[in-house]
């Protein structure tokens, strides 16, 4: 068969330290590649076609000048991101997996690929201690989930940002029945997820989104006082001290969410420190500086920062608890698609210019749409 | 017994929340109230001369606008000041309780008392949940300690500030031999206390205060990189560097040193928040914002907030521990003596003026100073 059509999204070039990726210069969609999907495998290759990329905000520090250490290993300049991502298997040469297998986990943001990626993997050589390889996340297979739920559910409720969520709630939120959380950045993945444990275990729900519309996804999932934090100059202090003391900050955001949080903490109050969407773009002078951490000892506070690498062990709880409340309609996460490898990139600064209303999927393949 | 001098120091009206004690305004030294030694005493009472009294920083959140809640009721306006001291009782209708014994604990800042005092003492109705009723931290007897250590000693190593060094690196700081901690205003009663309990248990101890003089007693009890964080605008952040990464940070300052502290941690570190002196005598508008919490999570620091009022449990072991290593001169304290109650308010106001050049004490009756 003739080679067809291999696009592709590049990184190529790491934006300067605090800046918004610029599409064309940092990041790049390329068009004319093509692959061979008759070209011959070696033993242990095997070839996938991508159906569904997920991009998720710790891809942002990835982008990196990769002498800057951070928790996990750069992107390589030059290839295609690498995320997680749905693929399924066309041809293996690899023991125990064959054509057919649908498999998650990390995979370059192309139509195809033989895997294990190469190009695209770091040298894991020379990092700073506690960096993680994150070549390592590979594919794993997973079930066709029928009518149980939507294979999207495999890149959010079952992938990274449900993990995400899961993992920081349990580990490290101590929640008890009657407490009072608040979650930022609520109608993302991570946040929708925690939303939803946190009703389960029978505690009062405040979260936040930058939209009205995020606001109303927010409330179906059974937050109790989910609010858009743009809609004043007040408005997160306002509704924090409407609603609060808080016995739990879920932050994802940093900055000024945290600040306001720590202003509303209950006594022997937890932070758990998941991200700070609000601090990846934006340059260390304009960056919020955070003036209430004296409060941290009046009110007996823990702060916490976590990253889910280190948390793989919690995978067999997560996957023995979670699919089943999935499959019940008990944890609903919503996504926001975009269609097609072309709007990769506009997929991933959605996540960054709140373009996104609900956790981002690209949908390469149109079958795996719903 | 005609009546004698009995003066006292009154806190008579609160501070604008962040700024500066002043004395004749907000603190005032009053000579002319007098005691009749020879007055009846009721069953249950006895009198004390007051020894040694010791100014400690959590004293300043006391001094406040009672309608703002903290962690501990605030002091009495009109009435005098409160806090940790060594009396002698003179007479005692009290059971268990008789001349001669020595007592420490709370106990107002006059030369006579009768105890158990009542005038400066709050009432402890609807606070917050999570205050503390400092009048309960009453007197406690003590044995005379010969030629172990001097009665001071009792105000320091063995009072509040050893206690609270004791508590928050035992408790908080997880410390494994061969780790790095810093230790902010390492000086003061519980940073010593710090430094040298952290060399006991085979740490590297990097140490900061605001004057050369400082910096050579951290030397002499042990801390192997002291360094005086005025000497030049970069002097925090390169000594942090060259001698870290930190993998505990103690910090009693707050402001720009957690930043700094932040900025040089290590993989799993911790942050104990025991205080912000830098922070309580600035209104908010100065007060150092700190733009790198983002940190947290790449690094999985934990920071944890802390009341040593929590921790009285702790103190049977506290007290089995350290007064041997005290005796042995394993942990060495030293004190800044201010002679005389007329120095009080001097001796208060130089624990955040950078005058006291180790922990302040006031010697009350010339015959304990040493």
């Amino acid at each position: 068969m003739a080679p067809i059509p291999n696009p592709r999204i590049l990184f190529t070039k790491a934006p300067v330290a605090g800046n918004f990726l610029v599409e064309g210069e940092n990041i790049v969609y390329e068009k004319s590649p093509t692959i061979d999907l008759d070209q011959k495998l070696e033993s242990g290759q095997f070839l996938t076609k991508t159906l569904l990329l997920s991009p998720e905000p710790y891809m942002r520090d990835r982008m990196r000048d990769p002498s800057r250490s951070s928790y996990g290993t750069p992107m390589k300049l030059g290839q295609p991101i690498v995320g997680n991502g749905l693929v399924l298997v066309l041809r293996s040469e690899k023991e125990g997996i064959k054509a057919g297998d649908y498999m998650c986990g990390f995979t370059p943001w192309e139509a195809y690929t033989v895997q294990p990626y190469v190009d695209a993997r770091v040298e894991f050589k020379g990092f700073a201690p506690g960096t993680l390889d994150m070549d390592t996340l590979s594919l794993h297979q997973v079930s066709n989930p029928g009518s149980a739920f939507p294979w999207r559910t495999f890149c959010n409720a079952l992938g990274m940002p449900g993990f995400t969520g899961f993992v920081g709630f349990e580990k490290f939120g101590d929640a008890k029945p009657g407490e009072t959380i608040y979650v930022s950045s609520g109608a993302s993945g991570v946040g929708s997820m925690v939303i939803q444990l946190a009703k389960i275990k029978g505690l009062k729900v405040i979260a936040s989104a930058g939209s009205d519309e995020k606001v109303e996804y927010m409330r179906t999932i059974g937050a109790d006082a989910p609010f858009n934090y743009k809609r004043s100059n007040s408005a997160l202090q306002d509704e924090l001290k409407a609603h609060g003391p808080i016995d739990i900050y879920f932050d994802n955001v940093g900055g000024e969410h945290l600040e306001a949080a720590l202003d509303n903490m209950n006594l022997n109050g937890r932070v758990i420190a998941c991200g700070a969407i609000s601090e990846y773009n934006i340059p260390w002078e304009r960056k919020h500086g955070i003036k209430n951490l004296g409060r941290t000892f009046p009110l007996r506070l823990t702060l916490r920062g976590f990253i889910i690498g280190d948390h793989l062990g919690m995978q067999p709880r997560f996957l023995e608890e979670i699919p089943p409340l999935v499959a019940r309609g008990k944890l609903r996460l919503r996504e926001h698609l975009f269609h097609g490898l072309e709007t990769g990139i506009e997929a991933f600064q959605s996540m960054f210019n709140g373009k996104a209303t609900a956790k981002p999927i690209i949908v390469v393949d149109q079958e795996y749409a719903s």
